[in-house]
């Protein structure tokens, strides 16, 4: 039983870069608790010890890693992160949503509501199925509602996140040609996660530009999935992401032909639609999206285009790909799972 | 009167990146012979006080930055150098050419066949329109022999240079639909020139992704002519350039619709078009794409993909924007002008 | 008069790198409340059109630039804190502080207790020589019970805040020789402030390492000043700053020799006199200061090694430069001044 | 036999960042013929396979790298360079000098005269300590004779060859206090080697700035044995490492007292020591070194200022770790053994 009304949070796998960011969210939330965090690498260290920047703040000094017992876990914890690899979350989140915890995902694992569609695009057979019925895609901007009632949420990849929420308003309003979408991403080097491989070495990946997942990227897949769902129409699309030098960060830039009627609501529909939400900064003026402007917080920052010349629109983002692209979105959704404000600890 | 074979040149404006690493190449070039180094601003003082990673090279340590005397640089240089902003070399172009020299030009002043366009895209009127006509576009992979005989070349921007090439093959043949191309471009910060602006600063740019010059950048007058006059029909295209926290590099990435009879025949025709192309590497299986395999080359490496679930191309280039991007190419003019090994001085 | 208890505050000359992390941490602070900021260049202007990163954040949207009106301040403001360059400062103080404002001033203007000291380290007279008297040198680790009581507080630079620190145990311990200190600092780029100049931009400071300001930097001035305070006796030191880079983030290595006696003691002393300091962090094992492990936060991360061969003490710090080396160290002061938690708005 | 004046070599292991460096200077070498390179991890692969970057260069698309043969690698091989790691080019190099090879070692294992010395450094037997009596220390500046003849030349570390030059004239002279040394070094990340660990990620790097190897890094064994040596009494110093997120660089800034009577001299000394060199650059007037002046170059800029409140000198250098630090400096030694121009293929 918990003693206040603090969220009892653990994070499950915590020793890659969005993991520890959640981390970091965590210990500065005011109404979540920390009690647990997992990683079989790290088992035994403290908290600080793994992450000294942490040394001195909340609870890192106390909070050691231990081994994941999801019968512990679930007994004193009411939300429980799994920043786990593709394929390891579905194992991990089935005892623990029997045992009646709460089930934050950062894996792909559930963002795909059909099982065939996971092993086109992820490789292998899914294991757990019968979840994917259950799980809600957890982008506040789309499934706020669904979202506070779920017990399991799948938390959007990235790139997902970058590229759905400009593309949602003239998606579900059918001002764009469903087969005319060209989207160009710019990461920074977190985005391959801690990856201990020789193409993420520093002199690797600094002073080097290059594209990558040429020309069918993972996620692809549940970037489709929603779309589709939003405009009511099966709708393809092209996705180059590049890495660039930055620790932080993804641009996305979206090219889309423009349904003739549709040009003169574009201002209307965009501002409409982005109006309430906490974490979108629609911006004026001259004002391009610059990933400087977004690091460390949870913002998307969106602005748009149009050209008379081409009859396309340029829709262009930019978010923190550990924050609003990862955990920081994680918490927006433990927020309204609790809740809580949706901006709790997130400001 | 030369005394040897070697070509003298005069590189005017030589304060810049492009004009530093235009002396760079030329002081080690084998068949070159720097005459002369203009540049208001470091008037008098020696090449390598200036640049003082060029002291003991060749003859930087006597070699002075002079003023612009256009009758004496004609008189001693066959080939002339201009790296000066846009709208400035047009106005010491002329003289040049009056006096016998023949020009090789980095500035967008000759780029453009029309004073009209030039005009629109650069807002002010051509000083020299009368020189536009005689102008040769500097891309040796269109218009080889015609530079060999070219008294006026106006060198490509970078990114047309970028986007141009891998283009040429398809277009030609008419293989992709004209009004289809999205192009995106990421650069590295000295493609912005050594502009002492705010925005260029190191904390600004490092750790910073951001589009800029939408949708109307100026390099799209100079792409959409060429590609026109390649595809024998009128082309615009949406192009989107990216500020990315590296010194060098382009990356460009470019979409377009395959007409449903070409499908086929891309490898074929990619292939041929660039088989004795000295510079450009086609590259094979898996590779993509690395700026990091290009700096300081002239080389441009291009990869290509066809996806069969939208029936678009994927058209990847990479350059040195410093050198295949400016003065690696205009050296490589220089090459052809002089009958030299079109590679002298760029391997 | 102030309507609850929060402490109103004003932030005058907030357009440099330092005037805006202090902006950021103000604007986040439970306990104040930015009342005023002033900037001659963005008179007018909303907070967060200028710095876009704070577009909804806290007031952002609503504050703008004024000018600055030193009667109104004092009378809305209960601190003020002066951002400025050396020698507007002292200009500024003045009238506040005879209206009743009491000031924390970021800039060199009050470190000094010697005017002339001054006019030798800044090459000019110092204009207003009476008010070095009343100024409290604001290092919490040394003056922390002045400091709460201090109508006017001199911030110390962040090279010697990175410096005196680790030094301050030892030296007050006479346990090293007072003529043996050299010291080594590197600092990322904003250490030199938001300054337009050539030596600045990205691609003069990106793929470069480089020491200036040898060998008298004019952090010296306040370094000597202090450590011979403390140490009882003239301390004269060597010290060289490089410049790498990075966007933030001081690391300073520190040579000395130690006096025979004294080696045995160095464990204890350290220990003993950091052990109730909020922010300062004594790596413990194998750990040694890494900036990122400091960045954004207001910590100093110490370590110190004796080497057998030579007699003498390694010590090593990391700031982050914008924070502890200048606004957060600023922030921890208005804390003391205000009898706020020491770490008030600073985890 | 040879069939012209080419000289032909090999290098083994050429698949770190120095090994690459190296084939990069060797395939541009007027005078040199690279006739094998091998590789363990790499057998069988085109050289331009394995680095995408010399595609289309020289010989890198026929040659392929082959497995260690001693036997055959000697009889095709005038000279044979080691880029392997410690503890492992002893193995190699003694079959290949019995087979008449010469050899130029770019690791540490022939830099010590002592078997003592290396098993206290580097924790091992030294396998072959026969071999340590015949080795000549690769700095030409010191040993330029010695190596012209030399059939095993161990090539300098990157800090030592940072750290030993600007030393040399005044050590030789005695004019600085042999205790009295204290060295700071900042290097590029790639001094690391391509070591795949978490610790040289990109985001482990970037953004950071930290010491480490601290008190008694493995160099200090060959700095200590030549300054030694140099100064005809034994010199111990202090040396602190610290890596900084750029490619490539090392800045060494050295504090040394200077003996009473010196102080005059050092100018001379400096400038008659220096004035034949030709890869050193005696800084005049206000420069100080900057990486960026010496990346991709064969030099060390030097620069020197006397410091009267404090008696000490700081003297400062700047190299490219991979050029004059390592296989730059190797092919120096090749120049000198194969009586070609000792700058050949370095400018």
């Amino acid at each position: 039983m918990k003693t206040n009304d603090r969220c009892r949070v653990a994070v499950v796998g915590a020793s890659g870069y969005a993991g520890e960011e959640l981390v970091r969210l965590l210990l500065a939330h005011p109404d979540a608790e920390l009690t647990a965090v997992t990683s079989r690498q790290n088992l035994g260290k403290k908290l600080s010890q793994v992450f000294p920047r942490f040394a001195r703040v909340a609870t890192a000094d106390t909070i050691s890693f231990s081994d994941l017992d999801s019968a512990n876990i679930a007994r004193h914890t009411d939300i429980v992160f799994l920043a786990l690899p593709h394929g390891v979350s579905a194992e991990f989140a089935k005892p623990l949503l029997d045992r009646g915890a709460r089930v934050i995902d950062l894996s792909a694992d559930f963002r795909l509501r059909s099982a065939d569609l996971y092993r086109e695009f992820y490789g292998k057979v899914h294991i757990a199925p019968e979840l994917l019925a259950n799980a809600t895609y957890g982008l506040p901007e789309l499934y706020r509602d669904q979202i506070r009632g779920a017990s399991l949420v799948a938390c959007p990849g990235c790139y997902p996140t970058s590229i759905l929420i400009p593309l949602l308003p003239l998606t579900r309003q059918k001002l764009i040609e469903a087969g005319s979408i060209c989207v160009t991403s710019l990461s920074g080097v977190t985005g391959a996660g801690r990856k201990v491989e020789a193409g993420y070495l520093f002199a690797e990946c600094n002073e080097s530009i290059r594209p990558y997942g040429v020309p069918k990227h993972r996620h692809l897949s549940e970037i489709e999935q929603e779309l589709s769902l939003v405009g009511g129409e099966p709708i393809a699309i092209q996705f180059i992401p590049h890495l660039v030098p930055a620790n932080r960060g993804i641009i996305t830039t979206i090219y889309a032909n423009v349904r003739s009627e549709g040009t003169d609501r574009i201002g209307s529909v965009m501002e409409n639609f982005f109006r309430d939400e906490p974490f979108v900064r629609l911006l004026t003026g001259e004002q391009l999206p610059d990933t400087k402007n977004v690091v460390g917080t949870n913002f998307i920052d969106i602005a748009w285009r149009f050209d008379p010349r081409t009859k396309r629109i340029i829709l262009m983002s930019a978010i923190d790909n550990l924050v609003k692209g990862t955990s920081g979105q994680a918490v927006q959704c433990m927020n309204l799972m609790s809740s809580f404000p949706e901006t709790a600890g997130l400001f």
